[in-house]
């Protein structure tokens, strides 16, 4: 099995991506999976094609995609990318999108198919925090899976796709005036580790608790 | 003008639920438009057909339905609902629904036709904050988001719709261990009424800064 | 009975002052006690001056200062004053003093005289949320408190006093990008005449559980 | 120069005290001083008690008792501790002592004589979160800290004492229902030895801005 896991370059103002740093952390073969690494620019539309190239020349059988959520407590699968852009500041290139369509001919959200609920309860089993977000936002971290997820469905490829949010690590709040939750490198990278091990193990997702009351 | 506002009995063991004392605050009458007010139960599809059936009965020009988001800290209205119930607690009939669409037949999911940006910027002109929220969860709050729309959207009416999440009372935290943001009462009907105030003065949004990074 | 209720203005860049908002907002007499109501400047000395001489003047039995404590949830009356100023910010006429004592002769600290437990009983029965603080900061407010009760000490007066931190109002936190908590002006006003009444009406504080495990 | 660094052990319910795993990890000598090592129990007195009996065989030059603070994001060393036992739970013996001084002929509150800001620094400098803590709490933690500086001062020693307050670990928020901030052990133990490393190169402490307004 081959799973594709891509990584955003710094933006917003901060010098480091974690989920770029704990991406270069992780092992290059996973229960028996290999591992491709690809960075994507934080930048709308480029970030799709160059993932989607990724997945013309790679043919994973599973991407996941990493972004970082300043501010969230733990990591975060992804349940759904809605077909929005609505971007609160300019992307890496300049680009600031409000409330416009990410593809005229898209859904209006797709699905997860990555087993969410399956790689919560292997990061929490191995002693990291973790549960399902009902939301990735509008900038580009739901572009990008919007983005990914609506090239497999129009092309019919038989390829597993979804994103995972991860908080700031300690280096990256040091000098904030609010308070602000963090990971470190080292464990985002092992939650990661084992968010790919439940993708290779559960072809379909596991049924347990854990939606979101609001 | 017609509004049909909707708001939820108490539910999760509250004593109350502050959208159903707040809209019982609010004017029958705001610049113009009459307000009709329908009590819904917080149990899953038995909420759409209550929902439905004063759509029916009262053809309203619009629907806002209102809902208890304890934790949250400002108004926010809903941008999308989407096909999915996934239970972390029991309705008040005690069904837990774990990871099933709504309707086999709906979109992925449907986006607020209420102006969204426009409710935020008249609230917070009110001195109240507010923020546009880009999820419902996966409880009943959600789930009637998503029926009200999918109703109009089948039916092909030409009706408005959406849903705003209001924080807790002050009442309601007294008691709780962990620090909870609150909002009297009196401000969430203000809120609510600003709310109407823009769906009637906004039969398009505006186009303003709101989204979220993630 | 005569109680002095002190109040600061603006300060850190804020317009208005909750505290000083909601003082104007009391009632002159609760409980059959005369309330007598104090600006102090947001200014390190300054503040403990025109609140030592309106003591000298007013002879009130009980001295209860409120200041705005931006970020909390609650309305906190504070347990203890340190002989410590350690200022993050300026004050309102640029003093910015690093680890240094209030008074050489006084006291490491001074424990409030009002009954806190009491008050935070009589606040939580009258629907609004309110807890014991053990800590009043380093800037002003910790100051004033410390004056206060550094001047009753000395002159061995027979005086009660200390103070209450309240949250920012709604207007307040419209605009921050963080997320922030805040009771209405209204409310707060309604907390701290419950306040005044138990201060008017416990001459010793009750036993009740109330601290904090850090 | 020789240390002595105390930890707690798990209370409250917990399955660790990250303090006491932390300080496990925490190399035995640092910057040339000897760290001694010593655990002791969650209980008004006989934390004191075993505490006060080390620095009497060890006779360290500096004593730093470290402890969980569970829902606080950084490192964070007391300014000061208060002659004041105020508990919410029940100690690991069952006490529960309620608005009552530590010691009767105490002072009202000793400050700590660590180079708090230096510590501050030195960390932060190091890529981890902190910050000085105005408060260590009612219960054991700042009963412990009071008792260590009343015995220093009492006996008129020439040793420096002080407080330093952590985090959860990953492993004890995994499972709460409320998101909570966490470091993980590792990071607490390098924190640690940082602070260590400040107290041996800063008999004095720096003067730098670190004070709370609130």
């Amino acid at each position: 099995m081959k799973i594709l896991v891509t990584a955003f370059d710094p933006f917003g103002g901060e010098k480091i991506n974690p989920a770029l740093e704990a991406v270069k952390l992780m092992k290059d073969e996973i229960v028996g999976a290999e591992v491709v690494k690809l960075m994507v620019p934080t930048v709308f539309r480029k970030s799709i094609d160059k993932a989607v190239k990724a997945i013309e020349k790679e043919n994973p059988d599973a991407v996941l995609c990493v972004g970082q959520a300043g501010g969230r407590f733990d990591l975060s699968p992804e349940r759904v990318a809605i077909n929005m852009d609505d971007s609160r500041i300019e992307d890496n290139e300049g680009n600031q999108p409000i409330d416009e369509p990410i593809y005229k001919d898209g859904d209006s959200a797709y699905f997860s198919t990555l087993p969410i609920k399956a790689i919560v309860k292997e990061i929490r089993e191995g002693g990291l925090p973790a549960s399902v977000s009902n939301t990735a936002g509008t900038f580009v971290c739901n572009h990008l899976m919007y983005g990914v997820l609506y090239h497999i469905a129009k092309n019919e490829k038989n390829i597993r796709g979804g994103f995972i949010h991860v908080p700031f690590t300690p280096e990256q709040v040091v000098n904030r005036l609010t308070p602000s939750p963090y990971m470190s490198a080292e464990d985002i990278a092992r939650g990661l580790e084992l968010a790919v091990k439940a993708i290779v193990e559960n072809e379909e997702d596991i049924s347990e608790i854990g939606g979101k009351i609001h």
